[in-house]
């Protein structure tokens, strides 16, 4: 820390943005690469090219840094990818974001750092998840009422057998397999259940 | 015991064995407690009142020595709790295993370091995992030939259900969760598929 007061940031404002989206693109890539406890600011920075001091000028600690970047990822693919007319448009949309190896690894790091940093998963369930589930738990419900599930299905319970099986093919199923496969795997589950489709 | 019944001690075949679960066992605690990547050779001998050589000479790296306290650990609750009568006997065995926190948190460190080292969770699948899904496939089956399932569920995708219902209530639901609780989940679960189980 220089100690001297902040200087006036009139012209600099946007070259500030663009070392906020530099910090926070390196340590959403540390993340996924490594994972929370094998990211240190320091490296952010190396990695992001600029000095530690500089990060934590704008983040307090390694934490609130992850969260903010897991934050600004999913403002990113927002509103308007999360409501889907029906069951198809859900498991396509998942089928094409559980097969990007990218965004698999990202989520097993979120849910692998649980025990040391739970406000990585809760971020990006505050972020992203919380309005996900919500937009499944239309689509299900709109299933169910135009008869494609059965009547007596407790579609809380369905949705979390959902997750549930996001989080299996994310542990039981390698990074390559294509959109189709993934969408095979869930329609396969959905069969389970009773549910009507093709 | 004693020991005054045990023949005097040769040399040192004994003390080998029991240093041997010494550091077993605190690599296990470790692994629990911070995860793969934060458990290091160094502090499992520390914890095992041993020396990092005393360590080395019995286990060449951090990995393998993680790989055999996951084997230890599961050779022991063995082949007598790997066969339920009926669904409702594995039900009760799942709700005591997942109700105990320390077993959830070994659960979670697996899933959460498959990126890094993949070696654990095969070790656990190898030495436990495998195991118990055979249980469970005879289980399923049973229960579908005594009409608690219908005919037509697949058994395979199923169980991928299950396994994927046990991750997402390692994710969401607190340690603290009484047996009876984690049995009631997996209750819900199963009536989805259209099991009559109460």
């Amino acid at each position: 820390m220089t100690g001297t007061a902040h200087p006036p940031r009139l012209p600099g404002r946007p070259r500030s943005q663009e070392v906020d989206v530099a910090i926070l693109g390196a340590a959403l890539d540390l993340l996924i690469e490594r994972g929370a406890s094998e990211t240190s600011i320091e490296q952010v920075a190396q990695r992001a090219g600029v000095t530690r001091a500089t990060v934590y000028r704008r983040f307090p600690d390694k934490t609130a840094l992850l969260i903010q970047a897991i934050e600004s990822v999913h403002q990113d693919h927002a509103p308007d990818a999360l409501e889907w007319p029906d069951l198809d448009h859900m498991l396509d949309h998942w089928a094409t974001y559980l097969s990007d190896p990218r965004n698999r690894r990202m989520l097993r790091r979120l849910y692998g750092a649980v025990d040391d940093y739970p406000e990585l998963l809760r971020a990006y369930r505050d972020s992203h998840g919380g309005r996900r589930a919500v937009a499944e738990h239309a689509t299900l419900r709109r299933s169910r009422e135009h008869g494609r599930l059965p009547r007596d299905r407790d579609l809380n319970v369905v949705q979390e057998m959902l997750s549930g099986a996001v989080l299996h093919h994310l542990g039981a199923y390698a990074d390559t397999e294509g959109a189709d496969s993934v969408r095979g795997y869930f329609l396969a589950i959905l069969r389970q259940v009773g549910c009507r489709i093709s």
